[in-house]
C-alpha cells in the first residue's frame, strides 16, 4: 500500500490478529490476549517475581502474599490474563492451577542488593524450561542504556533465537537503567522511557513493557533536547511512548502501591492512550485479599468497556 | 482450591512426599529426607568441605579430623541422613563407604585467602559426577546479593539443567555475601537471610540452606526498613526464614564450635520454628569421636521426638 | 599479469562483475548494486536504525518517520537499493514490502546512553536471521580503535564465518571510534576514516561503508604525521578513502540533515572521487514525504549520469 | 572399617596399589611410580618448563641446558621417573628418547614478565594432546589463594573431567600465588602450603606437588592463628603437609639450585616425612651434565634406601 | 643417542627434512622453505598487514603499495618465499596470483589507536580459512609478558589445535610487549627477545619470527640480571635468540625501511648466526617497483650463496 503522500495512520494498539505472527507464537499470544483478556484484547498481568527483585521486604504490607499460592489465587479469580514469575515458583507452585491461567515465565532476574549503576539481569530460566512447563510466553528485563547493555543486548538475542525456535512469545520488560541515564534524566524521564520502548521493538520483543512516566521531574532538565523542555500530559506521554513501541504492545506496570481511585486513572488514561494492558504486581497483592480481587474486578471491567 | 478469602496456611515443613517432585529427584530426595532421616522426615548433614573453604587451619582442634575417613566414618556411625563434600573426597575416599550413607555432592567453592567483597564460588565438579559417583544431591554456593552474583546466578542456572535433566536434587547454600550487602546489615541479617532463603525459592533449588540468625547485631540499623527496627525472637525469626524459603526445605547450619547445650537448644528451636534440618560441620568434627557420635545421637533423638 | 615496472591502475570503482564472488554472494549483491541500482552499479541505501542508535529523538522534526512503514514506502517509492534495519523492524514491518526492497539486516547495535569511550556493539541477530527473511546481506558496525576493539573484530569474525557459509554479504559500518581515536585527532580525521577503511578491506568486508570527512577539523593537529599537516581537497580525500578501502564498495553516509543544494553537491563530489553509493537516513526520512521522494529521485538522477 | 573411637592412622605415604583408581589412571601411574620408581614407589621427576616460567635467564649457568635434548639425556641416563614440559617441547624434542622416559605434559603455563598479583596460567595444551603423545600424565599449575582462582578452579575443572574421560592422571602445581596471599604471610608460609595440599586433595588432583616449606619467615605473624605463632621442625611441616594432602601424592619441588650435602639432606628429610618424592629441575640440570648425573644418583639410591 | 657427558651441538640451523613432521605440515612447509627457497632452505617473507596494524600511513611513502598487487607482483617476481597477509586481501586479492606465491595466512590482528599496555590481537581468521584459500600456513602474533597474556596463550592454543587437525604449519610472531615488559628492558631488549624465542619453542610454534635487537639501549639496565650488563655483538645476540628458539625456524624482521647496505649486512649477520630467513615488508615495498625487486634479488643471492 505505497502512496505518493505517506499518511500517519493514528496510533492504534494492535491486536494478535493484527500481526504477522508465526503459527505457535500466534497460538500462545492468543491464549493471553484473547481467551485470557478482560475484553477488547487487553491483558492484566501479575507479577510475582519482587521476591527476587527486592526481597521478602515486599511482604510485610501483606504477609500472605509471601505464599506464591496467594498470587496464583488471586490471578485466577481475579480473571488475569497471565500470570509472570521464575522457574522456581512455576516448578514448585503451578502444578494445581496448571492450565486455569497462562504463565510467562521469566527468564532473568536479580536482587537488589548491589549497585545499579552497572544494571544487568543474568539468565535464570530458559525458553526449554518454559516449553516444558507449558508457558505461553517468555519474559525477559533488558536494561536499556546500563554500562552492561552490551551483554544484555547479547544475552537477549540468544533468548530471542531459542524464542524463535520454539514459537515462544518474548515479553521485554525495557527499563532505562544504570550511572548513564541517571545523569541524563533519569529512569524515570520520558526520553529514556520512550527510548526503552523503541528499543524493545528494533530488537524483536514481541511484546513490551513500561512503567508509567513520572513527568514532573526535577531532573527533566538533564534531558537531551527537546526532552529538557518538552510539556505533555500523562496521556499525551504515553501516546508518545505506544507510538515509539510501534507494533509492539505497550503493558503499563503500576509500581509501588497506590491509592484505588488514583490507580483506575491511571488505567484509563492509559487505556485511552493506546495502552495494550498493565501488569500490576504490588497494587494487586499488597492487598487483602478481597480487596485484591476488588480491584482486579474494577480494571478488568474498566478493559473491556474503554 | 480456590477461595473467595485466602486463609495463610499456617507455616507447615514439607516433606518429599507433599512436593510435586520428578521421579528421579523424588527416589533421590526420598534416600536423604526419609530412608536415612532421624525420623518425621528431618535431616542431619554432615559437611566437610572447610579444608577446601577454610584451609587446614579448621583442624587444628581435632587433628584426626583432617582425614575424611574421619568424617565419613562418623556420618555412617552417628546415623547422618548425607555426607556433603568436593570431587576429590569423594573419589579418594567415599568407596569403603559407598552406599552405607547418602552424598550430596558439592559442585562449587573456593578458598578464602582473597577478599569476599566480590564472592563467587566457581565449578569445581558437574552434575554428571555426581551421577557416576551415586550421589543423591548435588550442592551449589550462591553468594546473594555479591556484586559477582551475575555470573553466580548464570552459573546455577546451568547446573539447575543439568541437574534436570538427570533427576539430580539441588542443594542450595544460599549465603548473603560481599561489599554490598555488608552495609546493608550484614550477611547475618534477618534481612539478608530471609532474602537469600526467598532467592533460593524463586530460583529453583529443592532444597535451601540458612545460617543461625544472629539477631542481636549491632549492624542491624543499616538494614532496610522495617528490619532495621524489627524486634524478633530467634523462633519468630526461624519462622519467618521457613515462610521465605517456602517449599524450599530449610537446613539450619552452626558455623563454629559451641557448647553441647546451646547446640541442642538451637536444634529444637529450630525444629520447632519448621526447619527440615541441620548441617553441622565443625560442631560434629571438631569433637572427639565419642563425643562427636554422643551429640549426634542427641540431636538424632530430638528429631525424631520434637 | 606481472610487469617488472608495477602501473598503479587508477583508482576504479569496482563493479560486481569484477570481483572473483562465491556464487551466494555475488546473487545477492547483484539485486543491490545492480537490478536495484540507479544505474552504473551505483547504490543509494536508506537506513533506518537511528531509534536504536539515537532513539526517538530523531523523529521530533517528522513524527511520521518513527513508523517503520514511513522508511519503507520511501525506499519502495524512492527507487533505493536496499533499507538497512534490525531485526525487530524486519519482523513487524517488512512482509507487506517484502520482495519490492533488498534488506541489509544490522546484525549488531546499541544505545548511545551510556559513554563511547569504550565502544562496542553487540549482536542484535544473526546471519540465519537474514537468511530466514531473505535479506540480501548484513550490516557489521565495527568501532575502529576503540578500546574495546579486541572483542569487536573477534565477533566480526565470527559473523564473516557464518556469512561465508551462507553465501551472505557483510557490509562493514567502519566508524572510528572512542578515547583512543579522539586523542589522535577524532573520528572525523582523514587518518581514521583512511584507517577505518583499510581495517574494512583487510578484514574481510565485502562492501564498506564511511562518513564523509570533516577535514576543516581544528583536532588535526593531533593526527599521527604526515596527516596533522594534510592538505586535501574534500574530492582528494575521498579518492585516498576509496584507495585505502580497495576492493572494498565505498558507500558515503551523510549524517545530519543539511539542505538540498550541499547534499546533492557532496554526492556529486562522491561519486566523481570513486565512492560507489550513497546511505542517507535523517537526510531522508527527517523531511516530509514529497520532500524526501524528491531528493531521493534527484541522487538517483545524479547516480545515472555523473 | 567403622569403629567406635576414631584412630587416626600414623601418616603413611599412599602407593599406587592403595588407591582405587580406574583402570587407565592406575595404568599409566603405575609407570611413573612404579616401573620407573628409583624404589619403593617413590618418584624423581625432571621439570623443563622453566623456559617458559622464568625465561632463558635459566640457562646462564648451564647454557647446555638450553637444549631440551639435555634435559632428556639427563633424565633417561639418570633413572627419572618423568619428565615435565609443554606441547612445544614435546612435539619438537620427544620422539628419540619416546618410551625410555614417563611424560608429564605441562597443560598451563605463563611468563613471570606481568605481575603475579592476579596470577593465573592459561591452557597451553589440552589432555587430547597428552594421549597423542603418549604421555602418562598431565600437569597443571593451580594459583591457590589467587584473585584469579574462580577462573583457575573453574578451568582445572575442565582438565580434571578431560582427563576422567581418557583414563589420564592429573599432577596438580598447586601454589600458594598472588596479593592475597602475600597479605597473609607469603606464598611461603606452612599456611599457604598447608592450604594447597589440601585444595589439591578436594579438587580431585591425583598427584599433587609442593614446595619446600621456608619456615624461618619473617612475614609469619601475618599467617591467620594459630600458624603465626607455630613452631615446628621441618620435618614436622613436611609432615603436615602430607597430612593435608591426604591421598594425593606429595612430590617435593626444591627451587633455586643449592649444595649437594643440603639438597640430599632436605630429601631425606622429606622421604622421611612421608613425601613421595621429589620434582627437581635447576638443581639438577645448571649442573655440568657427570655432576648432574652424580646427584641424580645420590638421591635415587636414598629412595631406594631410606 | 645418550652419552655419559652430554656434548651441546653447535647451533645449527634447522632444515624441513631435519624436523619430524606430520605429513601435512611437511607437505606445507616444504613449499616455502624448499620449493620457494632462494637456497639452501632460507626464506624471504613478504608481509602486508601494515596496512591493519599501522594504517595508510606506511603508504606515503611509495603510494602504489596500497594497493595489494603491488605486495603480490613483487612477492612473485622477486622470488619471495612467501607472502603473508589477513583474510580480506587474501579474498580479494590473491586469485590471479594463486599457485604461483605461497600463503601464510594472518590469523590475528589489531590496529595500534589504542594503547598497546595491555596488547592483545583477536582473531581475524581461522584455520579453516587458510585450508579453503589454499595457504600453506598460518601466522599468529603473541604479545609475550602483556598483561593480557593469559587470553593470548589461550587463543593460541585453540588455533595450534585447529592446526594440528588440519595438518597446518603455525608460524608464530612472538613479540614482547606492553606495559609490563616496558619496565624491564623494553621489548627490544635481548631479554625480551630471547625470552619469546624461548616461549614460541615451549608454546608449539612451528616457525618463529623475532626483531632485530637494538643492543645500544639505554634502558638495558632495568632488565632483569645478566641481562642488564651483558656486552654481545648483534652476531652473538642473534645466535643467543636462535638458540633460545630451539627447533623453532628464526625469521628476522627488518622493521622501519634503512639503506640497502645496512639491510644486506643485517642479513649477513642473521644468516651467519644461524636464522632461517627474513620478513621485510617496509624496507621492500616502501622502494619503487624497480628498486624493491633489486634488492629482492641481492638477498636471495646472500640467501644462496652465503
Amino acid at each position: 500500500m505505497l502512496k505518493e503522500e505517506f499518511v500517519l495512520s493514528k496510533t492504534i494498539r494492535p491486536r494478535v490478529d493484527d500481526l504477522d505472527l508465526p503459527v505457535g507464537k500466534k497460538t500462545r499470544l492468543y491464549r493471553i490476549f484473547e481467551e485470557f483478556s478482560p475484553g477488547k484484547g487487553r491483558v492484566m498481568i501479575l507479577p510475582i517475581d519482587q521476591g527476587l527483585e527486592h526481597g521478602p521486604v515486599d511482604f510485610f504490607e501483606n504477609p500472605h502474599a509471601a505464599n506464591p499460592e496467594y498470587e496464583l489465587s488471586l490471578a485466577v479469580e481475579g480473571g488475569f490474563s497471565a500470570i509472570a514469575f521464575h522457574i522456581g515458583l512455576a516448578e514448585k507452585y503451578l502444578k494445581p492451577f496448571a492450565g486455569k491461567i497462562p504463565v510467562i515465565l521469566k527468564l532473568n532476574g536479580k536482587t537488589n542488593i548491589p549497585s545499579d549503576a552497572q544494571a544487568f539481569s543474568p539468565l535464570t530460566g530458559t525458553v526449554e524450561d518454559a516449553v516444558r512447563l507449558g508457558a505461553d510466553a517468555v519474559g525477559y528485563t533488558l536494561y536499556v542504556g546500563s554500562p552492561a547493555q552490551d551483554r544484555d543486548i547479547r544475552q537477549f538475542m540468544e533468548v530471542r533465537k531459542e524464542a524463535e525456535r520454539y514459537g515462544m512469545p518474548v515479553v521485554m520488560w525495557a527499563y532505562p537503567r544504570g550511572e548513564a541515564i541517571n545523569a541524563k534524566g533519569g529512569r524515570d524521564s520520558l526520553y529514556a522511557i520512550e527510548y526503552a520502548a523503541r528499543v524493545a521493538c528494533e530488537l524483536g520483543a514481541g511484546v513490551g513493557k513500561r512503567n508509567f512516566s513520572k513527568l514532573e521531574n526535577e531532573k527533566q532538565k538533564d534531558c537531551p533536547a527537546p526532552y529538557n523542555t518538552l510539556k505533555v500530559s500523562l496521556e499525551e506521554a504515553i501516546q508518545r511512548i505506544v507510538t515509539a513501541a510501534g507494533r509492539t504492545f505497550v503493558i503499563m506496570s503500576g509500581g509501588e502501591k497506590v491509592e484505588d481511585d488514583l490507580l483506575l486513572e491511571r488505567v484509563k488514561t492509559a487505556l485511552e492512550a493506546g495502552a495494550t494492558g498493565v501488569i500490576f504486581g504490588r497494587n494487586l497483592w499488597q492487598r487483602p485479599y478481597t480487596q485484591g480481587l476488588a480491584i482486579a474486578q474494577k480494571i478488568s471491567k474498566l478493559m473491556a468497556e474503554v
